[in-house]
């Protein structure tokens, strides 16, 4: 039986550490003699037989690719529904496909899940294991998930940068960061704050409900303070009856197959955030204020040069497991966890859970990591500091 | 007599390696006996006699600060006129200072001339040194300025990654690069290109006139090959009227000390260009088009953790080579040029220069840079790449 694996959803910076640690680990079995096909953008290369061979790919080339961003072997935004997965199921068929290994977040997890559950009504012997992926960690059971590391480090490099620009040419400055359901990667700006008046200094993420007379007044309290304010903003923050604030500005909302609003690739909310300053707390001091907005975008995900060195680890890490599960566990499907053993030191560990453990499922920020004066608790850096790894130093005169 | 240094304009990567060589080089000389004041932000600290005196700062913390992107010592916009010059003097005067070392733009340059024509009309002993810095590389006489390298490369690591992006989930992406004048910023998207079909796809800087037109027929075509479309726009991208494209969006524009519309933060150009193609090229071609676009905004000149080593090492050396100039050319007014000895090995050399030649006054892409099918020539890149130094390798599958 040969193997299939595929790369779903929004790339990451780590997703083809995950896509080596499958291949190697199937290359190095003995009890699997069949051949390795990367399916070419994910579900659309199954059901088009587009498959990359890359049973004999050679450790260099393999090394090369994962250290390479973004999903090698392409993605796909595509949700099978019960026609799309008999297609696949003929494919898998044609192909004498007996092993699925799906690298993804919580969507493509529900794909998994959906392809192992028709497997097994049909009686085809297939073990579907999903890998984590998701720079928004929002994955359930899992104490984070490959890709977000390295995402984090990018925003609290970002960050770091930003609030020293912001000191040399004060005003107030406002970034949207990724992150539609979970503000864990807003947060992670916070991770390169050096001195106490270091930014951000406000950290709006969509656990919280957003409100724009408590924004304006938490910005007029530190800008009277330090004379700026660096704020972080998750784009998917909405008003207390849940919609989005994006969805104020644009008449002409953009939605994906599955139902979600497009917030990425657009500057439109932080143009909007920067709008609100400009008048509110303008009128309100009286004075005309120097309010800029940055959108980080896809920069988020696939920057190359700024990877977690131990996001990239956990995330070939991930992959072998996957296929040690398939082999080992006796399940005919299962999600890989990360679980933190030990907080210091930093340990973990990885565990097969049941895909719907985590499948369509979204975690979000626990009540610890959300409150004090910038809008998440210190607990939540000393959370995100080892996955991020060091960041360099930086000095202030 | 003391020196006083200062840091203007926008922040770049390593424009504290500028400060940090023209501090170590006055602490080495015996014939400068006098405090090194580091002046708060630029002009504006001058005038409020608000100095940190770096004297005895010590080598290892001057090489953290060097290494530490934006300005260590705070920037301005403020634009001298003959009152502000007066104020400079009265604290020169106060504080018995005999050099005036400042690192900036053009604007920046400009100021540094008033204020030594100020010293020289009224007969007050000044040395005054421009150091050059701009991640726009737009100063004239200068083969290429410092900060651009650093710019360039995280220019062209965001267009790596992107581009990766684009190939994982195709569609059109426009992302929009700082340069009001100058493309050049905006062509280093091209360094990082490591295959035909690689993006950016389309390069358009300010030095060509943004024909909308001509703009969807050029996207029509790459999108048409490809299935997929990257493109790489300056934010001062114009019509044949000169008018800046972002003003046809925006009602309220915003406009700075010199004058200037505000072009960066603020998400508006890449929107407004997204718009168009979904819409005009949508229409061309008949079907819903994924268009995405992102804006680097401030990202560009202060992210932490990447700095093109040539850069680093010649903005280091740019603040020596003033130093030197002050003292040892008879001259009491000039600016640092670099100048390309040799392209292959990449070799350059600093020369002391009027200050009139570069101030003001912008540098624009030469014709040999401009043109082809991508709008930007490979004699670009060949320029370019040793500025930036080595970036990370990226496999394909």
């Amino acid at each position: 039986m040969n193997a299939v694996v595929g790369q779903s959803g929004g790339p990451t910076a780590v997703i083809n550490q995950s896509l080596a640690g499958v291949v190697e680990t199937l290359q190095q079995r003995s009890d699997f003699t069949g051949k390795i096909l990367g399916a070419r953008h994910a579900v659309a290369g199954v059901v088009r037989g587009d498959f990359a061979d890359l049973t004999g790919i050679d450790a260099e080339k393999l090394d090369l690719i994962a250290g390479t961003p973004s999903s090698a072997l392409g993605s796909s935004r595509d949700k099978p529904d019960a026609a799309y997965c008999e297609r696949i199921f003929e494919s898998f068929t044609k192909h004498d496909v007996g092993y699925f290994f799906y690298a993804g977040g919580n969507d493509s997890s529900d794909t998994c899940r959906i392809v192992a559950e028709m497997a097994g009504a049909k009686g085809y012997d297939l073990k579907a294991f999903h890998v984590p992926k998701t720079i928004d960690n929002d994955l359930k059971v899992n104490d984070h998930t490959p890709g977000f590391g390295s995402a984090a480090k990018f925003v609290a490099q970002a960050f770091m940068g930003d609030d020293l620009d912001n000191r040399a040419l004060p005003g107030i400055k406002i970034n949207v960061v990724m992150g539609r359901h979970a503000g864990f990667l807003t947060a992670a700006s916070l991770a390169g704050v050096v001195a106490e008046d270091s930014g951000p200094h406000l950290v709006c993420v969509p656990e919280v409900t957003f409100d724009e007379e408590k924004f304006i007044d938490d910005v007029e309290r530190v800008y009277k303070k330090l004379g700026r304010c660096l704020v972080a903003v998750s784009e998917g923050i909405h008003d207390a009856d849940g919609n989005a604030i994006i969805t104020k500005l644009q008449e002409d909302v953009e939605k994906d197959a599955h139902g979600n609003v497009q917030l990425s690739g657009t500057g439109a909310l932080g143009d909007l955030l920067a709008d609100l300053v400009k008048k509110k707390l303008g009128d309100r001091l009286g004075q005309k204020l120097r309010v800029r907005a940055d959108t980080f975008g896809y920069l988020q995900r696939s920057f190359v040069g700024c990877v977690s060195e131990v996001d990239a680890a956990e995330a070939r890490q991930a992959g072998r497991e996957a296929v040690k599960a398939a082999f080992e566990s006796g399940r005919g499907s299962g999600s890989i966890a990360i679980v933190r053993t030990s907080s210091s030191p930093y340990a973990v560990d990885y565990k097969t859970i049941d895909i719907a453990e985590v499948a369509a499922l979204t975690r979000h920020m626990p009540e610890a990591f959300l409150g004090g004066e910038r809008g998440v608790t210190e607990a939540f850096v000393d959370y995100v500091k080892p996955i991020i790894g060091e960041l360099p130093a930086v000095g202030l005169l």
